[in-house]
């Protein structure tokens, strides 16, 4: 298997995945401002252009985080990633497409891309305002909705930490923002775990 | 059960899949332009002040397109909305988390609603421009990616489909856009649906 990672992109949530399931798999480093995504060969692959790409065993394809992370869970049932119940399955997607399609790409994108938001440069500070506004709201939402414990579901660490972890590596890392003590301390925990700390540090990042 | 929608909002698409199912359910009009999300009523139930929310049986509240999409069609296994294997239910989820969190939030969003994007007004018209691209290039991209035959999905019609023509709906008859080829035969395929018809007669679209 080999996942297609840009350093510190949003792949960082599959690549903890990847290490916490533990079988053999690539990281294909694919650094976005080096432009590896596209390159011909990328674009093959996916057309997209956009990391996480996973690609499988029998050498298929598969894109989007949340598609990714469900099937690296439910393919992978010894791991313990991934509730068996669809209720279960549903609360975890539920979190992957909140963190995945809101704070992220609501919140972070307006605070780590302010051109493809406002073309004119007079505007980037407020769109990075609003970015800040929009990924504090998104985590106070993940705090008021938390219906799990030390991990986002009731039912023990899944899948859905890793997609919290992403945004909260960025939230704390890279612009000092501070979380909801709950999540502040979902994110330390999150950093303790030995799969965490190998997918940072393959990712340069430790 | 219980639907809030917004007419023609993105929560069609779920209202499609409910029709689909054919359990009864209440589908609850919240026009998110009379500020419907925003009452302490609808906050309480879903801070994230979004639709489609749907409220279950048991009165627990789902949120999140894809996790609602991916729940109706797990929990109702006869209306064979969503394959049973993992590998099927990814490749669902691909494309219901391509529709939603790219097409949509990244297409159309910018084409509805440029002041989210866009301080200054005399940046709308080239907000709206790269609107444009990013749901042709969405669109662009499902069709090159495309594995199904009359429908998104080998395996045959499904929640993916479903959630394409929320898409879909919004690029021709609002935006009179022209899509590839086959998605347009798609989305006529689709409009002669009787649920599809059902939905929209409801939602006052028809
Ligand atoms: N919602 C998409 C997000 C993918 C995405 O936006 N990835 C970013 C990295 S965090 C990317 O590849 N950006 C490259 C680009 O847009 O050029 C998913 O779930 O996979
Ligand atoms: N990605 C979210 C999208 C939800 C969303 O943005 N819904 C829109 C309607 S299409 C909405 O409720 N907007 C109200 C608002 O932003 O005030 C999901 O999957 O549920």
């Amino acid at each position: 298997m080999k996942l297609y990672y840009s350093p510190g992109a949003c792949s960082l949530g599959i690549h903890v995945i990847l290490e916490e399931i533990g079988r053999p798999f690539e990281a294909v480093r694919s650094p976005i401002k080096e432009g590896a995504l596209q390159t011909p060969e990328f674009q093959a692959l996916n057309p997209k252009g956009k990391v996480p790409t996973l690609v499988r065993d029998d050498g298929s394809v598969l894109t989007q985080f949340t598609a990714i992370a469900f099937w690296l869970g439910a393919a992978n049932p010894g791991a313990g990633l991934l509730p068996a119940d669809p209720e279960g399955q549903a609360r975890a997607l539920e979190i992957v497409d909140f963190a995945t399609g809101s704070i992220h790409m609501q919140g972070f994108s307006r605070l780590f891309n302010q051109a493809r938001f406002a073309p004119s440069e007079a505007d980037h500070p407020k769109v990075k305002e609003q970015g800040a506004a929009l990924a504090a709201k998104g985590f106070a939402d993940v705090d008021r909705m938390w219906k799990g414990g030390d991990w986002a579901l009731p039912s023990g660490y899944s899948v859905a930490d890793a997609a919290l972890f992403f945004v909260e590596f960025w939230a704390v890392k890279r612009m000092g923002m501070s979380l909801p003590p709950r999540l502040q301390a979902h994110f330390e925990r999150m950093l303790a775990r030995p799969a965490v700390q190998r997918a940072l540090a393959t990712e340069g990042l430790a």
